[in-house]
């Protein structure tokens, strides 16, 4: 039986805040799994920054372009909230690593091609290399994922932290029983998005199709379930789409399956 | 006969300027030695970017004082550093992993303690974790520092780069033949602060006493011999006050012995 690995994703709004983190932390802990892996956002952060030093946020359908000046802000805020979690997660008595894609050559990417929108600085995950990634939770180390990474020609890059999350996962799945965790302010994936508790507890592909033919499913929740389903598709065992107060309460949330 | 490592420091000066960075890690690899750590600053960049978001810069003596505001700058602006060398390493062939003191627990360090000046969140070194280093550079990966701390309680700490390189250096003595290089935009330590030419080759403690007392060496070039001679008095096979430019030359700089 394979040993299990819990690959949660953490957006912005709650590794931005202080008290936040700390609570999330202390939950991320009681996860019950043999091994673990943090991916985190921190867009929150990089806008705000942006606001502070007139630097323009573009945003093309939710997607932030990301031009030279935009990177700078971008790299300086996720590698900057990546080592508050690490000191953090230190304090809680575990042995954190910050890493990001460029480091150690984990995340591979290909700035995105140029079509209808030029996205700039945005990079498409070439590989994960997950046996890197393994030596570390191999070795009771924790990895604390930025999802900036780089094209390997010295380019650092803006990857999405949901893709980045799913591709960790599934470059993990031979080798372990994995689990996404994608954690958001919401309490999962909702059949009325003005209703919080109207939690669709159980997404299959087929449903997916037919959630996202009848609206119901729409926007931002469209590239997290195609992610989710990237990953479920390529050996994950299974994604939960939960608030991050309940990451480690089974019962809670919602989850993906083939 | 042990095995040769070489830890070099740089400063901001250089990894702040895209082409000097680029020709500074060219010559970084061309050092004869067995392993490589390379601790950088980026007081310059934080500089810039307290000014830009109207941080008052503060220092007492050249040191900075680092408030709560500036602490994130730091942090900020020294992960970014990290990453962007990171990139340019990878670029060049070789598997670097950016690192700050707070992952792995790497370099614990203690709030110094308020006397006369208040210095904020500035730390000094406890220990440093000598042997994880030693884990990556025997995995042939060449760990790059930024000066960004911890404290194990979960705060991080701003802490001096020639300190931080002098005792990474320190830590790794008993297991390697360590060569500490301090790169700055100077040829070497200078007899004469107006001529350019004026390397004074060799420094002993004896000699630097005298040349302290003599006012030859003074400002900030006392701090960094002081971190030099920790280095060697420590079990350092030596230590090296160079340019840049010409970090895998020999015969260049100025050589600080016992």
């Amino acid at each position: 039986m394979k040993r299990k690995l819990t690959v949660v994703k953490v957006g912005g709004e709650i590794v931005e805040n202080l008290e936040a983190l700390m609570l999330f932390l202390g939950k991320f802990l009681k996860i019950e799994s043999d091994f673990l892996i943090l991916v985190h956002g921190g867009g929150r952060d990089a806008d705000e920054m942006q606001r502070k030093l007139g630097i323009p946020i573009q945003k093309f359908e939710g997607k932030r372009i990301t031009d030279a000046e935009t990177l700078e802000v971008i790299v300086m805020c996720y590698s900057a909230i990546n080592k508050k979690i690490v000191a953090k997660l230190q304090a809680l008595n575990t042995l954190p690593i910050g890493l990001c894609g460029a480091d150690f050559d984990l995340i591979r990417c290909k700035k995105r091609e140029v079509k209808e929108i030029d996205y700039g600085f945005v990079g498409d995950v070439q590989y994960v290399s997950g046996n890197k990634l393994k030596s570390f939770i191999e070795a009771g180390i924790i990895p604390v994922l930025s999802p900036v990474t780089h094209d390997g020609q010295g380019q650092l890059l803006n990857t999405n932290a949901d893709t980045v999350a799913s591709e960790i996962a599934k470059s993990l799945s031979d080798d372990y029983d994995v689990e996404l965790t994608y954690c958001f302010g919401k309490k999962g994936v909702l059949s009325d998005e003005n209703n919080d508790d109207s939690v669709i507890p159980v997404i299959t592909n087929v449903m997916f199709d037919r959630l996202r033919k009848e609206g119901v499913i729409n926007k931002g929740m469209i590239p997290k379930l195609e992610n989710a389903f990237s990953a479920i598709n390529a050996g994950v065992t299974q994604v939960l789409i939960t608030h991050a107060d309940q990451i480690a309460d089974k019962k809670a949330g919602t989850i993906i399956v083939m």
